[in-house]
């Protein structure tokens, strides 16, 4: 028996996902991206400098930052400001999120200036991180094209389209882009990025209950693959408009 | 000569001021108000609970944060998240909300639980703090108006409306609802807190660059006043649909 | 029927106050001021650098911090030095401190130069943020005369005195400089900060308990108008001796 | 032309692992795990209590913490005690390592306790989370031991021995257990955590460089089980002696 | 030749030492201790309540807290507050500040209370430490007393007075009660705390430059008796006003 | 009746001392330095820049840091990185290790870099800060030898070895380096760093429960004296191999 996704989803089948180009007015770039109930609020904000490391390098930088809005959630989660500091739950998201984007960055090409994303979570329902990714690939376009046209930059920097997509195994049964009440039942869960090309930038595998087998990864990666290439369309799409 | 604001508006005028309510799903309140380009996000969260000083006192209690996103303003600010303490400024603000938004509670009759009111700017343009009061207001309402609709609270403990305006003096002129770029060349600013029955909950005058007489605060207070009437009068437009 | 005011004190009476200058010896201004009962050590120190947004600009800066003793209150309160940081009550009182006091100076006349206030509390019995401005203000004259007397300032880039006061409506009855007693049973608290031309630099109302009208709050503005005028007339004796 | 390694290690060859039990004189568990210069401390602590959201619950809980000391490392790094907070990476690991320890054990039957994993890194050379994971098995299976010799458990909360390894792709060549230099020179570095019954607790992936295929996942996900398989077997014999 | 010290003050004489009691009005015990121009304010409050450790043993705790005033030194420092943290040497102060007075408390004796003792420097110019543990010892004294008089306590915990002085051996020579000036050009530093009995509670002495040999340490620890002896008498007196 | 010790070991007697030279491989000096049970990693790196205080000066410095491994202890303490701060214990005992080795350098003949010393507790067994003087020394002298064969310094800095031991009075008796157990149940507690001269650096000494009187104190420095002397011949015979 196959566990009965809402609103009749198919289990491969994604969330209704928006995406939302231009949703402030102060970024460089500002996505606001709905996985469903999801939304996430992305911004590229292009500074004329780079941190520490990286000056004199002639090399550019991309990092990121995320944040749950308090009442983001079903039941409302401290304001890590307040607490004053970030949980380790939000640093292995922004590092990821960092880590994502950069790969598809010629940081050379970027020049000595640094985007820096910020992707806060206005409304959770499971699978923020991989939302924000998709997002924030898409805002990070927008201020690229920002520089290109303002001639700061003669070609674009971005190497490939990124998005990521989450999977899991939910009573026996592998499902494609996981929402809260999936995530919470859920025996394994996958976070996968990758490349418009098809390749991986990341796969984060975690056995919540039991351990998996090689061949539910099997299963969970092919489902990664097919959502991912749906979700680079519609980047596509979107940045088209 | 007067000085001219955007979009031809007059002194004495609001900006084009929106209420959406329910604009997310999981607080029992959730408020977009926007003041032109100014956008906070308020929610108001029910807790069975009271903190420590209110315990065993038969009273509830009505609290609020304040945060803005991080690529809310002109140029990234840092996020207070991630610098590991709010501002002076921040914590300034959200003592205001609170103080505000505990003038209109009679905190007996809320009983032992607590609205925890979180205002977030998504977008600033000017005038925060007040959209975040007059957005809260609403937010705690619909609060309320769960507590009562679930038989939890026999009688509403709210007293009063309660909405907040900023007016200030720009090159010589008293003007209604201060924007950023009036807000950046003002001499004096004054934050206005009032109830619906136009009776002061806080004034906040400041003198940014020279000292302000007398009649000018007369100005700005009958300012505030006329501004104040008219915001009370679109929340109750609003609870009302 | 008036609320009895201790010592026989009338409604529109200041408390004893005492300044007195000198009071350390390694500060450049070191004043203890004392309105009755509270006592504030106020030292003004003079540095030869600004802080990073003023650097090159050819302005100074003056800024203000405030601290209690733990046992300056009633009950001790804990050591913000040991609990990590500063309340959300201190910094919105240093923030208060340093506005009034800018406001009454030229920082073009003063130089690249910082004139740091700190404003500790010895013991407090109410009023201790408006004690501090009207000391502040002498301790920053006396290191202004210093500069003046060293041949590092041409002409004093203070252009007024500033003095500030508490006024409060105690059981319906306005009241100038409100001890603790009378603040904690308090309707509505105002602090006021004017020059000594008589012109506001700060206006900060609260309702504590209910909402108050604009014919109480032009008592407040009239009461609080009397005594910084006999406050300014104190500040100029002290600094005349 | 493949890559050439330290000492002629096969590219499919773990480095010499050594595991040394009862290595400091009152943990519970006291393990050094050397994977070739790679030396972690893991000690298991028992505490016979359970955090608050596990009280009252029935179910113990297993948690770990991971810290490298200052010159463990090439360079000396920061003490992350003096610089005031874990950095991300920190955080990271630690949060890998109590997962992955928890995947092997029932909490219902490890009753109403704490196991509390330290990994300390006392010397570096790459792969220190992985040593970790498997050393920290060793000193919990020996906890483990402790409780059930005193009486205090009747049976085994361990379900499975769980071990790790890093794999990656380094000049175009896979390679099991990188040391630093390789680490350092790596395309795609992946961490892969399994249990006894060859079983996927964890998998991060991460392409350092560019994007990987699934073929060259597949060849890393072999070197991992032919790695832990061994250590496994490593474990169980250090557990036999 | 031997150093000559300002006010022709001889080698083993003390400066002018002035106790004066009742110093504010809240604390259970006030008192200002002045050493020359080194001004500390030392106050001990009682709270019936004691620390964790303590809780349900029928032992009441003394404890200590040290700060200095921004200004009280020759160019300004930090506030602690304000930097989010005490410097490792308030900490080392203030834990030797409990210490000393505990030393001469029977805690069983004194019931499950605490005396909080907070010794903050007002004006320093050497030897801040000893004069807050030599000021405490009163001010613990004076909250004693309260706590006999009000019947709270059948018999005094004090089991002997407390005093301590800083000694040192600047250009050769070894000085009795170090102020500033001869602290920083001071070769070997000691502090010593001694009972009003002449036995030793706390020694710590320090080579700044070189090393010190047994004939120069005893040299010092018999002029710190002495001054100790001294000290004990001028509590005793300030007592028995 | 004399107190007996463990091991039958004599009241002026060591434990048994090991000095391991090269424990680890990538600091400039590396040393486990062990007394009985307690074990010390002592590192010494060399940066080639000084803190601010000392830039330009011409001069070096020589600092240290000191941490406990959380399971170093009998019972589990916390992790200072995770509760983000030093205790004041672990900062009070870092400045001693600091002071103790700067007192045997010539900071002008070390040239403008720093020599940091790690102190960590592998395992503590009491005189774990005693035990880290001794070790940091020996760590010291290798770095030092290592900038001689580098050709970096032309003559060494070291004016003398340091050594430090732990005295105390235990149920009457005078004994030399304390174990745990003896140091729990001591009256008097004195820590003792002299140079291999026979001169003092250091004499902290501390009554815990009843003062000492002057008499017991030169029992405790004699059996220090004595036991410092064959820890210095320890250490040159160490750093001869």
């Amino acid at each position: 028996m196959t566990f009965e996704r809402s609103g009749q989803r198919a289990a491969d089948q994604l969330r209704a996902v928006r995406i939302t180009r231009g949703y402030t007015i102060h970024a460089e770039g500002s996505v606001l991206i709905e996985f469903g109930n999801t939304k996430v609020l992305c911004t590229a904000s292009v500074e004329e400098k780079v941190p520490p490391h990286k000056r004199g390098s002639g090399e550019g930088w991309v990092t990121a930052e995320y944040g749950m809005l308090p009442r983001s959630t079903h039941t409302r989660s401290d304001r890590e400001a307040a607490r004053g500091k970030q949980s380790g739950r939000t640093q292995e998201i922004q590092r990821l999120i960092g880590r994502s984007l950069r790969a598809v960055f010629d940081l050379k090409a970027l020049g000595e200036r640094t985007i820096q994303l910020d992707c806060d979570v206005i409304q959770a329902d499971g699978g923020t991180r991989t939302a924000a990714i998709t997002g924030a690939f898409v805002a990070a376009q927008d201020a690229v094209n920002g520089l290109l046209a303002a001639g700061k930059l003669a070609a674009s920097p971005i190497t490939a389209p990124v998005a990521a997509v989450s999977v899991g195994i939910v009573q026996g049964t592998p499902l494609l882009d996981l929402e809260y009440v999936e995530d919470v039942d859920c025996d394994t869960d996958m976070n996968v990025v990758m490349t418009g090309a098809g390749h991986y930038v990341e796969v984060q595998g975690t056995a919540e209950g039991v351990a998996f087998t090689r061949a539910e990864m099997d299963q969970l990666l092919a489902l990664a693959e097919k959502g991912i290439g749906e979700l680079v369309a519609l980047q596509r799409q979107a940045l088209s408009n």
